[in-house]
Order: structure tokens, then sequence, then C-alpha cells
């Protein structure tokens, strides 16, 4: 695998394998198995595999974590070569943003609610890094964990509405054997704030179970359900509970699927999300066999 | 030359040709020999060219000419074989547009000034069209008029910031014996508007010239100059008249160049645009000997 550092460098290396397929898996690094199952799916159907691990400012709020967001650059390396990367890009800020950045890619509408609502800007920090990634690999398929549900979602969105080449690919979410989704954020938690956040995907299970059964009449008795159990852990502080249609994430107008339920969860200073994906009529009967 | 109505099949078309250079004129066609001189470079330039045909309905304010803007798509056809273009890509909206677009490409600052205060949305529809193309087409080069120098500095920002993979061309402005820049919008004129348009390049050419004798002290001063002299015109009526840095399109804080100098004049309901940009230091030492 060889890391390569500049754009220009990128895309010489990527020349001579363009008539193939190439795999890009854009990260912030701090990689962990989620992040690895999507290399190992990249390794399975490219030629190529890229890893992009580039910590966006652009994606920050002032009063986010972007410097302390973690960074192992050395330990990356060697868990993505291990699962089949190629190519490693890890660009510095001045590389990405030589001069300060005019341009911005917006997508309107499925910004709006979740993340969206509570990082104002953060959205338009993601599409417009996963589009200069785009540009720069130019890659055939292009994989994301299913974690970052609304990202998925908005770069989908982007990819359909402006005509990218290329193909986006949303992985199954990772998680710790108690539950809890993978997350390179998950290193901030204190032994007792990890402890409590198992209850965002119990909470989920329960809820989706309950679905399942026909237990709730609403969206808003869905939520309420859910921010009971969260608040059953002391050191948990809600930021949103939110059931929505999926993927165009609008307000639901009844029960039925594809729904996604969303979370997002303070602990200290530290803000995870999870969600599940509830899905419509022909997948439930699949599940129902 | 082959006419392409489809995304797939314009990129199934384009596929063997991808290992050599491919040349994009993006119009809204109604050729005139302006389009004609950029089909002519790309074909000097490029293996490949194609030359797409949309009169883009994003970047048309509401009480714009979008409904009575000049099609004919016969004569547009010929006159494109005629000098070289290889497709002919000439999309209908829905195949633009196949279901509501909540993606937008916006540039900042570039965009405020000049047809961006006169026209608001204007240029995101550009750049927002402009990316899909880009994306659908995949060129090495594209091919865009220094008549609509705005729309070229704007593009050549997007692209610098976006990283898209291609370089763009500015090809001189096309004129007409008198002097009258070439536009498709010039067939909207009477008799006597068309006699009266030529007002727009005398202007900016005396300016400059003056400018060279350095008779103006201030871009104001240069700016009410124009304005006294376009208003010798009675049909004419100013939108803009601006004296800017170039390309960076920021207000001028003395008069060295490179500056440009934009005009925005209508003629009943037609709104022609114009202008030359003023060389800096080095450019005017080569233009001296």
């Amino acid at each position: 695998m060889k890391i390569i550092e500049t754009i220009q460098e990128l895309r010489k290396e990527l020349q001579p394998h363009r008539s193939n397929a190439i795999g890009l898996v854009p990260t912030m690094g701090y990689l962990h198995e989620g992040h690895l199952s999507l290399i190992r799916r990249a390794k399975q159907e490219c030629n190529t595999v890229v890893v992009s691990i580039f910590v966006n400012p652009l994606q920050f709020g002032p009063n986010e974590d972007f410097e302390r967001y973690p960074r192992d650059l050395e330990r990356d390396a060697q868990l993505a070569e291990e699962v089949g990367a190629d190519l490693l890009f890890t660009p510095s800020a001045a590389e990405m943003y030589p001069r300060p950045i005019r341009t911005r890619v917006t997508v309107a509408g499925l910004t709006e609610r979740l993340c969206g609502a509570s990082r104002p800007g953060h959205f338009d920090g993601v599409t417009t890094v996963v589009s200069k990634l785009f540009h720069i690999v130019e890659p055939d398929r292009a994989y994301f964990g299913q974690k970052d549900a609304q990202q998925a979602a908005v770069i989908q969105q982007m990819v359909q509405d402006l005509n990218f080449p290329l193909e986006v690919i949303v992985c199954p979410t990772v998680r710790e054997p108690d539950g809890l989704a993978l997350s390179s954020r998950n290193v901030y938690l204190s032994e007792e704030e990890r402890r409590q956040a198992t209850v965002l995907f119990q909470s989920l299970q329960e809820a989706e179970k309950r679905w399942r059964d026909g237990a709730f009449s609403s969206a808003a008795e869905m939520e309420a359900f859910i921010r009971d159990r969260i608040e059953t852990q002391p050191l948990a502080v809600i930021d949103y509970v939110s059931v929505l249609r999926y993927p165009a994430l609008e307000l639901p107008e009844d029960l039925h699927g594809p729904l996604i339920v969303a979370v997002a969860v303070f602990f200290g200073k530290t803000r995870l999300i999870d969600n599940v994906v509830l899905p419509g009529k022909e997948e439930a009967a699949c599940f129902a066999r």
C-alpha cells in the first residue's frame, strides 16, 4: 500500500488503473471495524481501492471537536493495508484548501432535519469535500456506512442530482458485542458513559420490535417511547430522537415503512448517533418469512 | 456527427473515446460565430468534441426570456457539424431534471456583482448545470467565451475549488464588423435598437484608450464616462457599468490592471452584455512593444 499526500501524485498513481474499477472509501481516519468493513467490501468489488483520511475542517462547527478529533495515522495505515487498501490518501488541509474555498455543494431538504438541524453547515462541508474527493479520485464506486444514514442519503441525492459518474454503496453499521455502533468518537467516552451508551441501540431495537407488533399509533408516540428509554440513563442528554420517511427524510404521515428511526445523544461533550431502518411492505414480508 | 438526446446514450458513445482528449462546448444553442469559434478551437485541441445544447431553465429568473429564448436545432446541427463537432448532445429538461433537483453548486463572492446582482440565482443555475454536464461528458477541456466573462471566472473558480479534473479554456469574444458582440439574443433587436447597440463596445473601446492614456483617476470616473457615452443612445437603458479587478471581480483600489470593464444594457426587453479586460503591467508591456 502506498501512502500519498498530494492530489497530483494520487492522480498520477491512479492513471494506469483507470481502465479497471476504482473504489473509494472516504474517512476521517482513526479507523475501526466499521471503516474496515467498507474497505473489505471495496476490495471485493474493485480492482484498486483508495482510502482517504482527511479530518475536514469545513464540516465541523466552531464549537465542535475538530481539534481533538482522534488521529493515529500509523495505526490507520497498518489497518488499511491489512484489509486490502491499495492507496492511502492523506492530504493536509493546505493541500485540500490551498486558498479560501468559495464554492459549496449544498443539498436542500434532506439536510434540514436530524444532524443538519443540530450541526448547521455540517452537510455542506461534507458534500463539498466529498465532491472534491470524487473529482480527485474519480472512483467507480464510493463506500459509506449506514451509521451515518443521513450523510449517505445526502450523498446519494447529490450523486443523482449532479450525475456524478459513480455508484454509492451503503454498508451496514458495525457494532460492539453489546450493540454500541462503532465510532471514532467512542474513545472519548468515560467507562461509565460507555456503559450507559448502550441505551442508544437498545432503545432503537425495542422500538423496532414494538413497531413490528403495531404498538405505536404515531411517530410522536414512538419517539416518546425512545426518549423515555434513553432518559433512564442519567448521563444521557438527548439531542434528537426522530422518526422520518426513508431515504427522503421527510415527516411521515403514517408509520408504514420504509422509515428511519434516528437518535443523537450527548454523553458529556461526546455526541453519539445511531439509527435503524424499518422496512417497507415488501422488505417486511421478506423478514416475516 | 451524431445527435444524442439521453445521458445514457452519450456516455455509451463516449466510452471508446475516453483514452483520448474529449472537449466540451456547452451552449444554449442558436449557434453563432462565437460558439463556432469555441467548437473550432476544441477540434484543434481534442480528439472528440461534444457540443451540448440545453436551454437551462435553472439559470433563468421568473421574468426572464426562458420561453422565448431562440431555438433552431436543425440549423445548429448543421453549423456544429460543419466546424467539426463529433457529438451533439441535446437533452430535454426532463432528461436533465428527471425529478426536482435539491442540489446546488454555488460560488460565493464572484457571483455577487455584475450579472449576479441583476439576475439573482442565475449563476447557481449555471454552475449547477455545468457541473452536471462535466459529470456526464467528463471532458478533458471545456470551452467558454470571454463575452460571458463573469460566467467564465465563476466556472474557473468552481473547477479549481472542487478539483474538477479538466481544464477551462476561455476564448476571445467574436464581434460583428461594427463591434457588437455576437449573442443569440441579438435577434431580439429591432433595426433601430441594433444600430444603437454598437454603443456598448464603442464606449468600452474609448474608455480603454483613455485608460491607457492615464485619463481616469478612479473607477467611478471611468464608469461615469462610459455611462455618459451609452446614454447618448436614446433606447439604451443601463443595467450596470462596472470596473472590477479581474478575475477576482472585486472592487478595485486603484486603476492598475488587470481590470474588467463590464456593461449590461437593456434595449427594450433585450439585455445585452459586453466587456473588455484591461491588462496588468506585464501584459501592458507586451502591448506597448
